[in-house]
């Protein structure tokens, strides 16, 4: 097989139907320093549409590769690279763009990935848990056996989150829009308490823990969601926004505010990354890549697309239903 | 003079215009350790109404006498009470309440304020001041010169703030309903720039600071207005919030959260009085008293009623349009 390399490329920002299109963009030899690096799989976030259709927090120039996360494997190194062999599983490049097939970066730029976690998992080991673990690690001071409480809980990080609570001794509960649906699949993969958006637990929220109120609130939804779950935080709790799906008009909880104590932050891993040293973030990574290798980090995935229908993988991304991330694969190998 | 003390007092939580009444409240003389104390001023606060209607964070028993806050005269001591005399001044104790023109109370447990602060003042030093001063001191390490930005800046905490801004070397941004009415006299207290809540400021903030986003943001009102104050504000800024006149819905500010790292948290004097030592208290009343002895803390006195128009004073407190406080006088001497 000798193709020539794609690209999902957009040359101006706009709705991903419309701007996007899938484009050769050649690779040559890599030369001294370098690294040739084929994608093996992406993962489609919602925000990649948001960068895609210019309301992300921060833009690439344009025309812009799409995609902000992948893996690929070291298909060539250039002269004078040393310890960097061709097979290495390594973070697709953010720039230009994850959804390539191929591109050449210099081989010190490259972050590696174990060879041992699945490259399925690999594909979504920078976003999504490290979200979940920076959350539950940076906010609160957490006793054993304390609770959390998230919407969306079937989301990527919602489904990390359930696990790294669990590994760190702690409970979760889960509020979900479709109960039927996603309860046994999140249970199974260790949520304590999985209830629906409408249900009303907030009236009852210590009936669901035996007694306790949580501390930390997840949110990527707003609008009525995250007012529920101000609701049922302890005095002294912090709600964390992540992400948000919807935007529906709310009144805005002064009373909690004041007399709860609770406090609204955001969390966002871009700034993370810009703001923490290699070290801190490499450390993290390991823990990530390690639970993932035993299998203690699973994400589900909804459906898989090889690299030239990545614009069916990122229509069927964008529609309801989905249980889990879609996935855009590759195989090309020059 | 020898008339029965009266007291505003409730017997059920409600609209305080149906609730509230003038009743005799007789009084002993002062026994081994306590002292008699005579109410000389007692201000009226929105949150009384919160207290006397069961909506404000704590709530006291039934029947209650009303008014968080005011000051009193020392009128004799009983015997065993050494370093208090007669004609001290004294903080009003907040159990029952403060608006009653005598109580009979353990010496030990009386707040002094120094007599050479003006007694109107003295009656408005504990709620407040305090609570701007907190604000200032608590959520942000400010550099000299950095600006605050501020909704109801022409309310009694919005007043404080201006003043206590400037004692500390920092600049204020004042939201005000009625420019016109408020310019001048918060102008003259120190205000570097006042605005009106719908003119659009939000929208070039750094024209009015000269470059700066304030990172601080003091938010009395919630709704739209809130909302404003975020949209002005430096990345990592703090919006807090210690009360809410209107609760309009507004939708969750979910990006400047994310993208902007701002953080919207709470602020209850209450609370951190509760959750501080009496050397703290006493060291933040200090310099409080000693700015109001010195003329560079004052606040604005809308009107003043006699002990028998209590009832009056609260319909005016509640009625629009107030240029400050309502005070309620009182000059019982047994």
């Amino acid at each position: 097989m000798n193709t020539e390399p794609q690209a999902v490329r957009y040359h101006e920002r706009g709705k991903p139907e419309e701007v996007l299109t899938l484009e050769p963009m050649p690779v040559g030899q890599p030369g001294p320093g370098e690294a040739l690096v084929a994608l093996r799989a992406a993962v489609i976030h919602p925000s990649d549409m948001g960068m895609i259709g210019g309301t992300y927090g921060r833009l690439p120039d344009l025309p812009a590769v799409a995609g902000r996360e992948g893996v690929g494997e070291v298909l060539a190194v250039g002269a004078g690279v040393s310890g960097l062999e061709p097979g290495q599983q390594v973070k697709m490049p953010e720039a230009p763009g994850a959804w390539m097939q191929a591109v050449v970066v210099p081989a010190e730029s490259l972050i590696r990935i174990p060879n041992n976690v699945p490259v399925e998992m690999a594909a979504q080991a920078f976003i999504n848990p490290p979200t979940a673990l920076r959350i539950l690690r940076d906010f609160i001071d957490f006793k054993p056996g304390e609770w959390i409480i998230q919407n969306a809980a079937n989301s990527a990080v919602g489904i990390s989150l359930i696990q790294l609570a669990r590994h760190c001794g702690l409970k979760t509960i889960n509020i979900v829009r479709d109960v039927a649906t996603w309860e046994p699949i999140l249970k199974e993969m260790g949520a304590d308490v999985v209830v629906a958006e409408d249900s009303g637990f907030e009236k009852n929220i210590k009936e669901l823990t035996g007694g306790a109120k949580p501390r930390l609130g997840l949110n990527s939804i707003g609008g009525e969601s995250v007012i529920r779950i101000i609701r049922c935080l302890a005095d002294q709790g912090k709600v964390v926004t992540f992400g948000g799906m919807v935007g529906d008009k709310v009144r805005f909880p002064t009373r909690n505010l004041i007399f709860n104590d609770v406090c609204l932050c955001g969390f966002w891993m871009d700034r993370w990354v810009r703001t923490h040293d290699q070290a801190e973030f490499e450390a993290m990574q390991a823990e990530i890549y390690d639970l993932m290798a035993e299998g203690a980090l699973k994400l589900p995935i909804d459906s898989r697309y090889p690299f030239d229908k990545a614009l069916d993988a990122v229509a069927r991304a964008n529609a309801g239903g989905r249980k889990g991330k879609v996935l855009i694969l590759s195989d090309w190998k020059g």
